[in-house]
């Protein structure tokens, strides 16, 4: 009846469940990462219910259609990125928020709600959400959770996925499972939401999450900024800070690079002389103490200058800086960023090292990120119209990825192993251990049709 | 060359290594549950390393021998328990702490070390490993983290799985793998870390544990003791407390017949017309504060004493009552402990439910657990040797166990499915999500070898 098995799975659903008008799904071939492999997608689905996601994975397991979860396209990772012959379920028509439970300290989303409105309604609740990625303002509760999405707040928080209590999922043949609970507790079964988090669309297609809230911080946060005239001082202060457990809600770093960047884009006018700014902030009781205490540990660490402040709007201020670092860094050319995780003991090696690498390839690479996590995210400033600087930031991208696991760290602490590093995994994970991950998704998703080639190589 | 599998895959192991000696074997058929299936284990394996498990794992494989890991054996859901031709494989020699990173805060262990013993050992490096269920003095680390245990502290700190950063495991057929990370963030593929986290013993032997550490609690834990004439009251102000998200580090309950049980064993003199004791603690800076915001709260909710206090050892004395409530009933006769979790706006309807069902059943149901998680432990007192009160505690048993699911609570919120709840777990999940559980086991250990009839019911 019909000649290719994207019209067969899809060609008798409703225009706005389906379309391959090819101006609309241009939009949806890729996420934000660069260098990752991608393809026009044949179709994209834009269900409006549980009951549609189940059906479309149905369609597409009966006819072998590879498909591709997509919230916001923020993605770092191309985990979004469509490959060729595939179909991409959108989710933002699943964007209802369906329970704020104040006394429950919880809330039941679909996976196309923002993450900022998420957070919004729970502060309106009197409550606090606290994952915030730098993209919170875009990217969905469902790309968070399908990504362990991190942020800022992790250094006291943790990531997306320590809120996560219970999950709807529909499998790669439509089934809907459901995992998790709604009780602070529960230990019924194998932890099948913790499988599915961070699980980049590879294993299920997430249709509802509950996630738990906490009480809303019992402080204004106070924020430290300080200065510090060479990277080496910045980081060791960081790394102090981070070993002592000192209790930061917030603990930034940006180095020059970045700064300059962020200048040229806002006119904050920042110091050209200042090698890293470290940004810090507190949210408990002792708040006040504890940024006093980091005021004094900055300036014996060797720091230009060091503001602290009580007022939330210019602590928003400051905040936004640090927002602005990827953006502003986009301006100054193609960039390639990574996200490795280091200890906090070797944040120091990890920045030495990353300027050793810019030395000597003469690329401009620019460092922000989570200091207090460890989780940094070099960004390799080139241009990709040049082969030979293509070249070059690829084996500087590579060099930075490396070194971190020389480190003892991570090939990625947030942003995921999409399809810009399932070569890495292999650096990372033993073979024991790949192949123990192959078998998981081969046990979940025996045919392959969730989202080939992402986290895992395809065969 | 020989008769029975179990000879043919362990008889030329050394004596230390296995032994078959029935006086020896005896004491390992069984943990602390009651009315769990259980039969003599075929003999009972020691390893010495990591080698050796993987070594014993190959030869039960090769012979289908089946394998049940065993640390203290103090679970209370016959998880530990031994199917018949099983053999029991005991983690006592692999007890060693490995490695105590203070700058990193994390540490490193073999599954056999006693949990207080890793808590001791970190306090001495100044830091604080959270996890403490009642059994702490006796519980292995790796019993803890493949029953994901929790108690006292969840209410601030979670369960064990919060602190477990990866583990080295042996599988089905003795491959070694590593899962998890040593840096803070890492999402470097699925996380197996937490699919092996709470698996008592069915997809893996663990053999080496990364914890992460925090650093030791602001303050002295300042503590709060409150009685209340009837239980409806003590609940109320418990669910209040948890409902407001003060930031207890410990929020407690005992009822009646705990109370007296606990009073007959260590003469501490309580008032028998209590009909519940409320014990909370606060370790922060604002403890003070808080504690005495608690007071008002019990006061005004109905209570008959309020006694607070900051002296450690007083402390120490009270918390004393709550860990003896479980062997307290247990001199009250024969016991069968429920291990429900409910939402915390329902903890009253527990109680009171849990009241009615004794009454009805004309049982003694003592109850007590971490009220601040909804987790609790119902325990009816019942004569083993007279059928008829065997089968109305059975009965009272399931009547709460249905009640908790009723009030959308959990059937376990920290014990674990074991043996003792195999057949409630399908009425917690759906047919699609069991099946689901089913796929992971069937993924990890296709031939059924490791703890048979735990967790799942055995095919
Ligand atoms: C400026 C900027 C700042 C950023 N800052 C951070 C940061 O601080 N921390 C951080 O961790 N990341 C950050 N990111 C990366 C990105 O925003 C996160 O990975 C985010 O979680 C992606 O959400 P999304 O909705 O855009 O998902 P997408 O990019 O659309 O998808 C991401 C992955 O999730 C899958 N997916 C999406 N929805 C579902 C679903 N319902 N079911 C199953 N799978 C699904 C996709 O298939 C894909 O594999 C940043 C990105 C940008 C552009
Ligand atoms: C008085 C008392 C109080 C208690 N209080 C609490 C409490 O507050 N909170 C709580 O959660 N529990 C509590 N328990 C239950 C019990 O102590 C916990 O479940 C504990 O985690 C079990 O540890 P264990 O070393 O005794 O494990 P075991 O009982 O020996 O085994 C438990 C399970 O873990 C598996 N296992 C053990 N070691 C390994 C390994 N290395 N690899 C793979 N699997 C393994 C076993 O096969 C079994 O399935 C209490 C028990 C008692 C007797």
């Amino acid at each position: 009846m019909y000649d290719d098995p994207i019209a067969a799975a899809f060609g008798d659903l409703a225009a706005d469940l389906f379309t391959t008008d090819p101006d609309l799904v241009a939009g949806f071939a890729h996420d934000e990462s660069r260098l990752t492999e991608r393809a026009l997608p044949a179709g994209v689905l834009s269900p409006r219910s549980t009951h549609d996601v189940a059906d479309m994975a149905r369609r597409a397991h009966a006819h072998g259609v590879p498909l591709v979860a997509r919230g916001a396209g923020s993605g770092l990772s191309g985990a979004a990125n469509a490959p060729a012959g595939s179909v991409v379920l959108r989710t933002h028509r699943l964007a209802a928020i369906l329970e704020v439970d104040a006394a429950e300290r919880l809330a039941v989303v679909q996976p196309g709600v923002v993450t900022a409105d998420l957070r919004a309604v729970a502060r309106e609740a009197g409550l606090f959400y606290p994952p915030d990625p730098g993209s919170v303002a875009i990217s969905t509760v469902g790309g968070n959770v399908a990504t362990d999405a991190g942020g800022m707040c992790c250094v006291k928080y943790g990531v997306t996925g320590d809120y996560v209590l219970g999950l709807e999922v529909v499998l790669a043949d439509g089934t809907v499972v459901r995992t998790g609970r709604r009780t602070a507790k529960g230990v019924a079964g194998y932890d099948l939401t913790s499988l599915f988090v961070g699980s980049e669309g590879t294993l299920g297609i997430i249709t509802e999450i509950t996630v738990r809230l906490l009480p809303a911080p019992a402080a204004a946060a106070q924020t430290l900024v300080a200065t510090f005239p060479d990277l080496a001082s910045a980081g060791r202060v960081v790394a102090a800070i981070a070993a002592s457990g000192t209790a930061v809600s917030m603990l930034e770093i940006m180095d020059r690079v970045t700064l300059r960047a962020v200048d040229a884009r806002t006119g904050m006018g920042f110091d050209p002389d200042t090698a890293a700014m470290v940004l810090a902030q507190a949210d408990d009781q002792a708040a006040a103490t504890t940024v006093a205490a980091l005021a004094l540990l900055c300036a014996d660490g060797g720091a230009t200058d060091v503001a602290t402040s009580e007022d939330p709007d210019e602590a928003e201020l400051l905040l936004e800086a640090r927002r602005q670092a990827l953006p502003a860094l986009e301006a100054l050319g193609d960039w390639l960023l990574d996200d490795v995780c280091v200890p906090r003991t070797r944040i120091v090696d990890l920045l030495e090292g990353v300027e050793a690498i810019a030395a000597a390839a003469s690329l401009t690479i620019g460092v922000f990120g989570h200091a207090g996590d460890g989780n940094m995210h070099p960004t390799v400033i080139y241009d990709q119209s040049d082969p030979a600087s293509r070249a070059a930031a690829s084996r500087a991208f590579d060099a930075i990825t490396r070194l971190a696991l020389d480190l003892g760290g991570t090939i990625t602490g947030e942003h995921g192993v999409g399809r810009l590093k399932t070569s890495w995994l292999a650096h990372e994970l033993d073979p024991a251990a790949l192949a123990l991950q192959r078998r998981i998704k081969d046990a979940l998703d025996p045919t392959g049709i969730l989202n080939p080639g992402a986290v895992l190589a395809a065969d």
